[in-house]
């Protein structure tokens, strides 16, 4: 649904969510920039993950590290060798492709993590030539994805772009475990750009080469069944965990925790998939029939990850679901990996034993959950609406003066000041009414507010609600309160 | 007074505000990460920093672009050429130095801006050696701090990591005051990392390889001379602007808004110098006598600034007044740099005329101003306390039960739990109170909640403040109100 793609990049463009980086410069493919609209979207999904993840935990907090790490830190995560694609070069034409893409575009199937030599053989099976001028294709090599970077006068330094924000946290896990006084679980979250230097960035914003991620490393103990301790089975009653899985991708079923955990799930794991679905059906408000887990299969999965289940959202704009995060049971990988390297031990005395703490990470796609905010609640009818959760809103109340005279400007000058010390206003005098309405329901503010002639005699003014157009009457001094109760429902 | 230096690194990793990155791996020159209070800290910062400068403004916002930028856009802005230091090198041991340093050190009298020839001549003439082994210096070169990368699997799309965000700014000027419906006075700020491939970065965390900046560019009409609309000179009768000339930088003058005009300055210039001001010395609380202006000259100015003050805190742990942000009056550089280099227009029509706006940029560093904080507020006597701002504390308030028996730790954990929903809270049973408290003062947290065997019977707490330790008793019902009205104070 090509169309779709476009209406949403055309929204994005025109009023300020999104668009190619320096397109001043012919664009830079791979990279994208965030407008006015759409830093602020991100700023408060942000605000809303944290609340939801990291500051509802006891002993989970948010840090922030360095983008540019040293080579031994990637070789010590397994990056430097493993964090690979295959690439299939023309021979012609000289241009790179992805060699499981070519394969997938032609015959439908998922290639992920197929070895160069088997893209080979499929390659020549399917006698696949060069897209761009059909050209023979040179056998298939490992593409390392990272970027990297000399760093020092003289260039001696080794260093990469991180691919993940995980990294930065396992580097410091021992400075945090001992400054947070050595407890387990222990909750570290960054959100941050990351980088990965993609051969071919197709499909727009969704596979980008710098990207934004969110991502919770929680460090527990993979003997204490009772992890995570904030929640417990009956919480979860009546919950149907929505999951496809690897065997039957096509097939969403709705399991409660306890069939999950029958399949041999831990509890852990269930405990956070319900705890992400929650994130998006119930606060968010995404529709559940367009939320599933996705199981991975081990051909699929990272190298570092024991179980792993993508999230996905169905995306009208992207042809179907799409991966917008991951929760990953990275076990004791990347700690150990480090403590072989740097020889830090990362052992931990908890429960009166000595060990390695495991590893469960909730990995999100800031860039991509962002996008599936606007796939997801923009409706392009009549009228074009885009459906906000009211909190992530960028501005989340327009200011209108009905006419421009009569006084009603300086009155609503005054409302908008007072209301945009605490509330994201935006103000708008030009062009009729409904006109105004209309800009304010396309870029998703979910309340406006008029003064007309009554506010002069008796300080009322108008607030209609964006998706029903239905219109209350509130006092201009009750108004904070009346914003605060709407908006702030986080 | 290394030793304050000491104190404060000291602090930070021992409680999580700040450390090198990987020091699991010996360290990283010139990087740093933060730890779960330095990245709350940072946070609130940011936030602060954007209700003052960003959101008390009409048509400015926030926009987050890509910190990997093609090689034109940054040969149009002039990084490309003139983005260097004086590099000198040691012919003997190899050791690379910034020239300009090398006859700082030696002479104490500022080098910067000196002619690779001028500090050549001034090396020979100092008869200056390696620090290291005391070798000779080969003739000193240019530098470029930039990072280059290789995009895309050829590497053959040349680009850099940004030197300062506010080119990804002026990238994207067009589109937003398109979007933004062609207005100007707009401002665009950006928060986020920056690189520099510093020669030789010293003095820890202030002169880092990657940092953080809060950058905001206003765009104006350079013929609006009632620019900014929101200030007027009389708003400032009575204010000090805390200023030292180029020619007597020793000599810190409070002067009004009319005499810096008197003395040349344009009143946006002096308009924002009083409103930088009123941010560090009026809402964070920063003793007057730490602030200053510092004019800088020709030779110091980047290429690119006509008028140049730094921002300058008197920090005990550097050993003087340091820059902490600037004020710079880049005119029309940037965007017709742009102009020239993509052939894409950035004349604007305002007020009848079309002219290329010109832009007066806020640049602050974060990372500078979060250490600047730690220095300022960290008070080491017989009680060492954080003095921080309270709506900056990373901690706001410490929940604690006066003994772990009793029922106490029960209804302690329900105010913690009713609190932090709202609050950055920590929960703390161990110790004595007495080394709760310190714990708390020591980390800036400003309020401490103890649950006592008056609280069963009555419903009430004690709260207790971290600069007096006076305590009041309060209801539980009523902390939520108490808290706000002593934290949400900017």
């Amino acid at each position: 649904m090509p169309g779709r793609y476009d209406d949403i990049m055309s929204l994005s463009v025109r009023k300020g969510f999104i668009w190619p980086t320096a397109d001043i410069y012919g664009g830079f493919g791979g990279f994208y920039d965030y407008g006015h609209l759409g830093a602020g979207l991100k700023r408060k999904w942000e605000d809303a993950w944290l609340r939801h993840f990291v500051k509802s935990e006891d002993n989970y907090y948010l840090v922030d590290t360095t983008t540019i790490l040293p080579y031994r830190s990637l070789k010590a995560s397994g990056h430097v060798d493993h964090f690979t694609d295959v690439m299939a070069k023309c021979s012609n034409c000289g241009e790179s492709f992805r060699g499981d893409q070519l394969l997938e575009d032609a015959t439908g199937a998922s290639a992920e993590g197929m070895s160069p030599d088997d893209i080979d053989a499929k390659l020549e099976e399917l006698r696949l030539k060069c897209p761009e001028c059909e050209g023979e294709f040179e056998a298939t090599e490992l593409f390392n994805m990272m970027f990297p970077l000399a760093v020092g006068p003289a260039g001696t330094d080794d260093a990469f772009l991180r691919p993940e924000t995980a990294q930065g946290v396992y580097l410091n896990f021992k400075r945090e475990f001992e400054a947070l006084r050595r407890r387990i679980p222990m909750g570290l979250a960054i959100m941050g750009r990351a980088f990965r230097n993609e051969i071919s960035p197709r499909q727009g914003t969704y596979r980008m080469r710098e990207f934004i991620q969110a991502e919770l490393q929680i460090f527990f103990d993979p003997e204490d069944e009772g992890f995570p301790s904030s929640m417990s089975l009956s919480d979860f009653d009546g919950l149907g965990v929505r999951v496809a899985f690897e065997e039957d991708r096509e097939n969403v079923q709705a399991l409660s925790c306890q069939e999950l955990m029958d399949k041999g799930l831990p509890w852990f794991y269930v405990a956070h998939m319900a705890k992400v679905q929650s994130f998006y059906t119930d606060l968010l408000g995404y529709p559940p029939e367009k939320f599933r887990f996705a199981e991975l299969g081990e051909d699929e999965r990272a190298f570092y990850n024991k179980i792993h289940f993508d999230i996905q959202i169905d995306m009208g704009s992207l042809g179907g679901f799409k991966e917008v995060a991951g929760i990953h049971y990275r076990t004791d990988h990347d700690l150990s990996g480090h403590e072989k390297e740097s020889h830090e031990k990362m052992s931990v005395s908890s429960g009166g034993r000595r060990f390695i703490p495991h590893v469960l990470e909730l990995s999100f796609g800031v860039d991509r959950n962002v996008w599936s905010l606007l796939d997801t609640f923009y409706k392009k009818n009549e009228r074009s609406i885009l459906k906000l959760p009211p909190p992530l809103a960028p501005i989340e109340a327009g200011v209108f003066p009905l006419l421009s005279k009569d006084g009603l400007p300086e009155l609503a000058r005054e409302v908008y000041t007072r209301l945009r010390k605490e509330f994201d206003c935006f103000y708008d005098a030009s062009g009729s009414i409904g006109k105004r309405y209309a800009r304010m329901d396309e870029i998703g503010t979910p309340y406006c507010i008029t003064i007309d002639h009554d506010s002069l005699k008796d300080n009322t003014v108008t607030v209609r609600e964006r998706d029903t157009t239905d219109q209350t009457r509130e006092g201009i001094d009750a108004l904070p309160d009346v914003l605060r109760k709407l908006l702030r429902t986080f």
